[in-house]
């Protein structure tokens, strides 16, 4: 059998053999044991946005998308209206979600290549005193843009507004402390930033708005509310946990915290982002997005100008050579996106540069 | 470390080691390996019911609850009437969730060591002109009976009503063919019969309806229309999939082919259970199913009536036993199940009638 390809995506993501040796495992879902293992990953998840305090958190089945929509259903009230933030796919993906439960939804456009304007936000919710929720995409994965989490935290501090933070992207390797800011939910899934394998997201609700969200969810199976419930009368999921996807993500952890936490993790990821930057720079790449509005998670590139280049020729070559790349997300311009989130350093970041290189030349594609 | 335990539940369940050592590969969801993997997947799942020529059938991300409440949301029309035959606990909730999501829903209540009457079904479906649907749960693995899929189906064709099944617990072990029956739905999970690990479930739809169901879902996440569509065009799951849980099932599902498919699997888990309902007897432990209604997936046994009887406890012992029974669902009447699913077979049941004989005999309760 061949070795394993390296993924440069945004999750499913490339993660460590310890972390999956941990789903050689079949746990009993009943069983205290794996009671014990999920009351511990909800502590270490909390202790990462230092939400002791302030915080619970509740993991739920299902891929990212799942937890979002629960996190609407069951924090914003069913009479609420929500204004969504939107500079990409995933911002465009949260309203349509939140219409399509029936809750009153407007959208903020800004242009992909931009951050959230504060001035554009306030503007907005001073024009309608209907608005009651913000949704904010933290990290937007469809270009690897971050938006102005604090600001826009403190903003609805200010104006007396609920914030829901899809952190699904960022999690783990920005910084994001209850010590710093505040919002009502924040979302993430265990595929992503902590590097283990996907099948659930997590939703990190503000204990004091917890009894509001009682009865607002449309469906039973992303009713945060009722799964919160449950799980501290039981310490059970409501519903057949992903078993092996929960141990491993239990694994995932107590790497990320060997590793050193947060910090550890944004410096390594920081340092995959440079090198891959400065590698494509000299094979002619240009990012997308200004130096500024970079994230260390993943990173949109132009497509070159050269009539040899065709995106899936160029998929397949690098991927013959061991490495996936990530398709842009973009409709107007051609991009092809670059992830540097997972279980891999500086050296594969070298490595893809070079496939990258020789494939460019299997192309003939000319540097520029 | 210890070896581990082995579950006698209704699933997560114990998977072979292949099975596991499946998910030792990180899969990057956008690429054709993985898009293969999944075409295979959903093929021989339609094989499994002879569905190919009438059936599609979508996978969703989540547990088992997710794919019942995606089934629902997609088939019935929001102005549909859904009637639920209920003889068990997973029957109510199928009822909640219906109602949570805004469905006319009535529940046609049974005895719960009572099968579903047709009459009682006919009755209740000619009194009210305005019911769309049938809400059946063929194996009610809150007790194990098994409900009279057949009829039930011949009923609704004759009465032009669609059938959703929840075959959660029977499909793969029982037997169910698009060759016999006609339905609208059925609905499956991957941790259950086919001995996969838990994190998916999948939904066969009958192809004549799959163009009313645009629309119907007032969910995003759980759009089995849009799932599908997606899934054709691109064939890629919508959102991010749970690839290790995938690729678990996909070698599950290997060898449940080289077994011998349902029938073999059937074979094996009858014999389960009669050596369990033989081996228990002689303990003194009595079913709490009429014989006739006993289903090979899971068995409901009435609790000890000795005083030193205390279900955690023994729970505690047959676990240090290395063997992990399951609690009863029944609110009346003390219980406690055993699974015969999953990949054991007659050595594993006669080490549990063992294990429990020894157990019974540490704490004091007397063979009757
Ligand atoms: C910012 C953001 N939101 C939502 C999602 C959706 O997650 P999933 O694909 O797991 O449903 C993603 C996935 O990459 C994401 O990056
Ligand atoms: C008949 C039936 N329906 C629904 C479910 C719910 O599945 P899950 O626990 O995976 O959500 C189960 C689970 O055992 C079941 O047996």
């Amino acid at each position: 059998m061949d070795r394993d390809n390296i993924l440069l995506t945004p999750g499913p993501l490339t993660t460590t053999l310890r972390t999956k040796l941990a789903m050689l495992k079949d746990w009993g879902s009943w069983d205290t044991d794996f009671n014990a293992l999920t009351a511990k990953l909800r502590q270490q998840l909390l202790e990462v946005i230092d939400g002791q305090q302030d915080y619970v958190v509740v993991p739920l089945q299902g891929s990212g998308t799942f937890a979002v929509e629960a996190a609407i259903a069951t924090i914003v009230p069913k009479k609420g209206h929500l204004l969504v933030l939107d500079n990409g796919a995933y911002c465009k993906r949260m309203a349509k979600l939140a219409t399509m439960m029936g809750r009153q939804t407007t959208v903020l456009s800004h242009p992909e290549d931009e951050p959230i304007s504060i001035a554009a936000v306030e503007q907005a919710v001073i024009a309608d005193s209907s608005i009651t929720n913000i949704g904010l995409i933290h990290c937007e994965t469809g270009t690897g843009i971050v938006n102005p989490l604090a600001a826009v935290s403190d903003l609805c501090q200010r104006l007396g507004l609920g914030l829901i933070v899809d952190a699904m992207s960022s999690f783990g390797a920005l910084p994001i402390s209850a010590n710093d800011i505040v919002f009502d939910a924040l979302i993430s899934a265990s595929g992503k930033c902590l590097e283990g394998v996907p099948g659930m997201g997590f939703v990190f609700i503000r204990k004091a708005i917890l009894d509001s969200c009682e009865g607002n969810s449309h469906s039973l199976a992303m009713d945060l509310y009722d799964q919160y419930i449950y799980m501290e009368r039981t310490g059970q999921w409501r519903f057949t946990p992903p078993t092996h996807v929960v141990a491993a993500l239990a694994e995932a952890m107590k790497q990320f915290i060997e590793e050193g936490g947060q910090p550890a993790r944004l410096a390594r990821y920081n340092n995959n982002c440079q090198v891959l930057l400065d590698g494509l720079a000299t094979l002619g790449f240009k990012p997308f997005l200004k130096p500024e509005y970079i994230s260390p998670i993943i990173i949109t590139f132009l497509a070159p100008q050269d009539s040899h280049y065709d995106f899936k020729q160029f998929y397949s070559l690098v991927k013959a050579a061991g490495f996936m790349l990530y398709p842009g997300k973009l409709t107007a311009i051609e991009t092809f996106r670059v992830g540097c989130i997972g279980a891999i350093g500086e050296k594969e970041m070298r490595q893809v540069i070079s496939a990258m290189h020789f494939c460019m030349q299997q192309m003939n594609i000319e540097i520029n």
